[in-house]
């Protein structure tokens, strides 16, 4: 983003905020593998609540420092709590109630969450991609669910990954374990747009300008919506979005967009 | 289609049926938007229902008069609203209605319904687009769902759009507003197939012809199952599909299609 | 497969086993159409148990012998049954119960199961394909549901068809009954890999190896949470998906391969 307002965060943080014109961008720090260790998703889930309460963010961006974008859980620290009277099982469900959670909060935001990806995404870190609303990839980027490799089946990332790819293209990556790239990634579904390394961020940007310019209160009905009917049959999903739309329909912004569009001026939309 | 039997109806009503052999041609008439008012939904419904009563049509195509397929919903009907007593949300409550019976009524519908693209089709329009069975666009025909821009997210079209494109294809979509060219709506999985313009009614033709030489009988059977059978688990989905195929078999036309292929000879269908 | 420790079955038997390093490769064997009568599913159902139970099993492949994977229902033993009392019924459930147990016992089975595909793949023969977990096909090879030719909508192969395709493609395919080749269906999403017919061989017996070399005990874990998961809401994905996590995580084969992957050093698997 062209204007940040904040530099990041210093210091041991596993997490920078940088704070752009209606935007927060969340970039993992903990190079080189940007591990989503408990402290990482702790930070991750905080960095979003606050987004979602700035009221002036309006998009937000996942990016990562480094050349991972990030490498999944953090293998040592599973290793480590082996070692647990319980053998880890009360770390390892604290991790995956964690992780799961995270997920779901970036569905869940009122905003849309665009990961940039620059480098390699593997295991929940491909998950954490596939977990976003959009996903802008740098040629460079490459995406494997990898777990399978060291006995631990990617079965987490399986449920943002199948929710995105068919399920030819997910049993492959899950099963294989193998690296695909930029442009398959894009074929496949998981990201929407590959670009030169060097206009990756400029290319999101472009994203956060577009739907930053849009009605914030508009943008959180739609993108709710969007995850509760795809969960609906046909008929049920047609009862909830029509009764959705009528209540878009009389709230200020629509009344207020609908009116700028016919009078062929530019809409001023609420401060939510 | 080749054989016209039946010219445009005149005057203002908003749609015209061409009654081709065994194919009802709907062509939106009220250029240029061709906006799904509720005149036009209601002719469009009435339209549908005589596609259905009408023994002879095996195929219903849904194409436009004019540069446009469909701009959506009519702005001007919706805002004219706003000045009655309830703000206008039983009309709202109405126009919303109307436009989720007329989708389910394409799905719903017994006979195989393509839509024919030739420019550009949004919103609704998309929708419509979205919900027919088959879909052939020009190379000129474009795409969008840009109520974002006018502070009314597409979320009844995002429920035809998303049974249709990938999570992020979709969303794409719907958070920027942005149009797509036919190739890419074609990559989407929005559109079966992109031709040039000139050859457009050429190619819906043939996929008519192709599909009216069907047994219409089974393709009711079929085509009703594929639905039904989306939304179930896969246990559920095969013990469906399987009774449905019993059926199917011990009906006349499975017995007449099996014995003339066996026989190498040309079936005749039952006149349904 | 580079290693065929046992020589295909002789005599009428409808398909032939070949047993290779960490691998069945099922042969259809009824030329030419391989079709698939009640004893060839009865076949299938008994080496796919039998895979199922060998311990040094890790991968399926399906393939078959001569230039048509299979032709789908074997259509003179249906017709051969109008004659029944029953005009066929019983016979006619038998069959498509036994199918919907055919395609369902690949989806549930703990080894990963491999649609090797050199030619032709119509009707319930597609919908094998679709079955798989992955598919790797021939340039040569072309597939389609024409059950709609003949009367007989192609209602069980859609299930496993519109699991894998999107609806406009296999609405296309299922209406029009019409064939594509080995790249539409890789577009379409129906295979994931498009070979030279001279490679074939070498590119599945290379997936094999790939999957041979994982730990069997985590490849059954995350196939079986891969469908179970795909047919729920996000959140309860997510809460079964961590469980089945918490639980791989504790297992042995996690331990040694994350502990070898720390270590630098290749894991040693349970064998199962």
């Amino acid at each position: 983003m062209a204007d940040i307002l904040e530099l990041p965060q210093a210091g041991t943080h596993p997490i920078a905020v940088q704070r752009g014109e209606h935007a927060h961008r969340i970039v993992l720090s903990s190079p080189p593998a940007n591990a989503l260790s408990v402290a990482m998703m702790d930070a991750l889930m905080a960095a979003l609540a606050e987004a979602a309460a700035d009221r002036d963010c309006r998009v937000v961006v996942i990016a990562a420092s480094g050349k991972l974008f990030s490498a999944g859980h953090d293998l040592k620290e599973i290793t480590a709590h082996r070692g647990d009277p319980d053998r880890g099982r009360a770390f390892f469900e604290t991790t995956m109630r964690r992780c799961a959670e995270l997920m779901q909060a970036i569905v869940r935001h009122p905003r849309p969450v665009i990961a940039e990806i620059a480098g390699l995404a593997t295991a929940a870190g491909c998950q954490l991609v596939a977990s976003c609303d959009l996903a802008i990839a740098s040629e460079e980027a490459a995406f494997c669910t990898p777990g399978v490799n060291i006995g631990l089946f990617c079965s987490t990332p399986m449920v943002a990954l199948s929710r995105n790819l068919s399920n030819k293209h997910a049993m492959e990556m899950l099963l294989t374990g193998e690296t695909i790239d930029a442009r398959t990634a894009r074929d496949f579904g998981l990201v929407n747009r590959v670009v030169p390394p060097e206009y990756l961020g400029t290319v999101v940007g472009k994203y956060v300008r577009t739907i930053a310019s849009k009605s914030a209160a508009t943008v959180k009905i739609g993108k709710e919506a969007f995850y509760r009917q795809a969960e609906m049959g046909l008929a049920d999903a047609y009862d909830y979005a029509a009764s959705v739309m009528v209540e878009n329909m009389l709230a200020r912004d629509a009344e207020e967009g609908i009116g700028a569009f016919l009078g062929k001026r530019k809409p001023e939309w609420t401060h939510e």
